[in-house]
């Protein structure tokens, strides 16, 4: 919300200071009076009546940076020598980087793993194609493509500019699930050309991870490629959101005491993410649900702002066929899921639900409504953010769902497959601990990862796509 | 050629041996009478009476491997636990991998390398393009891309079973130019779709090298890219080759007291390498050149087996039309250039040669003489092969060329940078070092990545196609 400081407007101050009694306090209050936070301070040299310090100061944006740094130049006795945003810093060459498994330091070690080898490798793959998951790292890549159409929430940016996101998701993916995921950015928005550059290129992947496409293309685009490709296509934004989203919710029933079918639930939001989670709802056997987009309640028969995917929400929710604006929708709901944008709803749409409200408001950064102000009104409030208990995050699924995926060589994503993976999810915080304030496990806890996939592996082989055989 | 033992086919064994004295001889012996080659030996354990030792053998392909087992096998008081090939064992789940270049650990580490902090830099770069170049991998990735239309000597063979070789070249990528290379394999094998499918993959890339995509397609496919991108596009198997065969011709021409430009060259094989080979030769102001396919030589008028670039080969070379087998075209030669296939010419065809006879026969693993058979009737022969002097192998080459073009930022690979890199390859061998069985550096001497590279990039400013600017 840009009003308090954080570590991603992080900058480091290299100053040059005479070293006289009271300058540090003196830096200290005039960074104190800008607002920045002061982080770590490191000595980096002490020369002649001067010293040189490092002071790492987390700011609120941009303009706070400036203003920082304007300060701390107007003290005298003090000069800056340098100032570095860390986070761009951090980005300097990008933040992947391709590892050897095996050092070439002589002819021997080129004759394996290049000619002449390498050549028998190719053959015993080209007699049996399911060879390419032993000897090639088929067997842990992901693809993760994106056409930057809908990138955080800064909407259509250049492939280039997209690919800082995906980077970020490669490096989630090896630190959470040890798996190697290369980013794909498409200088392309056309569906049927994005269709057959993933088709085109998958060969090498063992799965592939959709992310940041628009909707309603994104639905078509994952729809065609689960018919054509033998190695599951998971479009995080609806189905990662989805995932998680019904694990927080298994848990929110249960501290509620309320029986999961019987929810009734408003979701604010018909993208990607709108769409994914209504779905998997019906899927789980909530029928009490009412779609809002823009234009309100989507109901059948509308004429506005509709397309396919909308005509089938319209269809299969709302069976009272209400219409009216969000806030109408609003009278006796027992659960609020916004997939939306910032300050959608207020107190006075809280108080229409039934007693003990359940609010996601998983807009980011903003949420549909301030935390704070909800909170007194709310049973259990969950939001996309770090800085608030119940962080709903896809971080909690798709690391485990994909290790489970390439586990077990499954050649498709499932329903029970991602049923599976909520239940894990929802399983990690264990009855005892179960409270308002903790309906979904922390995304750093690593036993999360280890959960989802052994569920999402086992429901593979349950359902007999995994392509592994069980006895290897 | 499969009649030495070597590490490509080697095997490791583990056998549990009776404890008696002699038995190691036994083995020993036994292995040595089937022609195999003791590497190293390892005891694992000590048992009551029983010794349990790992034997790594060199064998000299699948069937000498098997005769192998089955002699040590037959020794009574052996028992082979297990055999691995070695080979195979290294490509065990791949041999490349993505590892991050800052670890994960905490909320704060999170919120710089993915969202809120990211942002920031996707954004940044939508405002400024080239700053892909400073915030993301472009600066150092290449995509390897290959249809497996030519692998190897292997022919068409499944994108699937082409990644072993691409993973390959992406490690010597990164062992000897650091460069973060990627391997593509497509699943399709036309034109049009190829040439879209690179476009649409490009904007994560700072260059894209084709590999084993058969000729003609090569050519057009090179040529569209090259026309459309704004990154480095480079079919290894035309340029690499034609780059490193300059730079050893330049050497080999100093030995003989031969003026360049006056060889008269004979190139047998027109694909992808003969075509390349022979506009470079032509771009340093060599005339003298025939090519020959499997028809014979190309000629202007001829009518049988032409394509394209065959019938800008006829109208560009062999000025005095000749005609006939390649036999006939190498009458007065002074180099015979063979990137074709295994034994096309003989010990009298190198007799019709000029005095001094250059033979570069280069087709691998089996040239297009045997060496032994050559030797007593040449000045100078390389090939492509690690096992004799004058190994003519692209690894002089791509990564010192790539690390020159991503250094630079060039934005196209033009023949001033070709022939930049293969004069760098050539005073790689110093004056005083030049002799006949020394006219090209060592694969491994790390000094000609540095030449190649600086070489390369020096070019790119030279010829205006660096998008770096040279005060950064």
């Amino acid at each position: 919300m840009g009003t308090t400081p954080s570590p991603s407007y992080s900058i480091t101050l290299r100053l040059e200071i005479v070293n006289h009694v009271g300058m540090f306090g003196k830096i200290a209050t005039a960074i104190g009076e800008t607002g920045g936070d002061i982080g770590a301070v490191d000595i980096v040299k002490v020369g002649k009546g001067i010293i040189v310090r490092d002071f790492t100061i987390n700011a609120r944006d941009e303009a706070h940076e400036k203003a920082i740094i304007k300060a701390v130049k107007k003290i005298k006795g003090v000069r800056v020598i340098h100032a570095s945003d860390r986070t761009f810093l951090l980005h300097h060459g990008g933040k992947i980087e391709i590892h050897n498994r095996v050092p070439i330091k002589t002819h021997s070690d080129l004759s394996r793993v290049y000619t002449p080898g390498v050549a028998r490798i190719c053959m015993s793959i080209h007699n049996d194609k399911e060879k390419a998951y032993r000897l090639t790292i088929k067997r842990n890549s992901v693809a993760i493509v994106t056409d930057g159409s809908a990138v955080l929430g800064l909407g259509k940016i250049r492939p280039e500019a997209a690919m800082p996101v995906m980077e970020g998701k490669a490096m989630l993916f090896k630190e959470f699930a040890n798996i190697d995921a290369f980013p794909i950015c498409l200088a392309t928005g056309n569906t049927d050309e994005i269709v057959k550059t993933i088709k085109n290129i998958s060969p090498g992947f063992g799965g592939i991870n959709l992310e940041d496409i628009s909707s309603p293309r994104c639905f078509e685009i994952e729809e065609r490629l689960k018919q054509e490709l033998d190695i599951p296509v998971f479009h995080d934004d609806q189905h990662g959101t989805a995932v998680v989203v019904l694990a927080a919710l298994f848990n929110a029933a249960k501290i509620v005491g309320k029986q999961l079918q019987k929810l009734n639930i408003v979701i604010s939001g018909a993208g990607a993410a709108g769409t994914a989670c209504c779905k998997i709802l019906k899927e789980v056997g909530i029928t009490g649900i009412i779609v809002c987009d823009r234009e309100g309640a989507i109901y059948k028969g509308r004429k506005k702002h509709m397309d396919p995917v909308k005509k089938w929400i319209s269809e299969n929710t709302n069976h009272s066929n209400i219409k009216g604006s969000l806030s109408d929708t609003m009278n006796g709901a027992d659960v609020f899921l916004g997939v939306s944008a910032p300050a959608l709803i207020t107190v006075d749409d809280i108080k229409k639900m039934s007693p003990d409200p359940i609010l996601f408001t998983l807009a980011n950064p903003d949420p549909e409504i301030a935390p704070e102000d909800a909170y007194p009104y709310v049973r259990i409030l969950a939001t996309g953010r770090s800085d608030y208990p119940n962080q709903i995050n896809n971080m909690l699924c798709f690391p485990g769902l994909f290790r489970g995926l390439l586990d077990s060589r499954a050649k498709t994503v499932n329903e029970e497959i991602k049923l599976s993976a909520a239940r894990a999810i929802a399983s990690m915080v264990y009855e005892k601990e179960l409270s308002e304030d903790y309906i979904v496990p922390s995304i750093f806890d690593r036993k999360v990862v280890t959960a989802v996939a052994s569920a999402v592996s086992e429901a593979a082989f349950k359902t007999g796509v995994a392509k592994r055989q069980r006895w290897h």
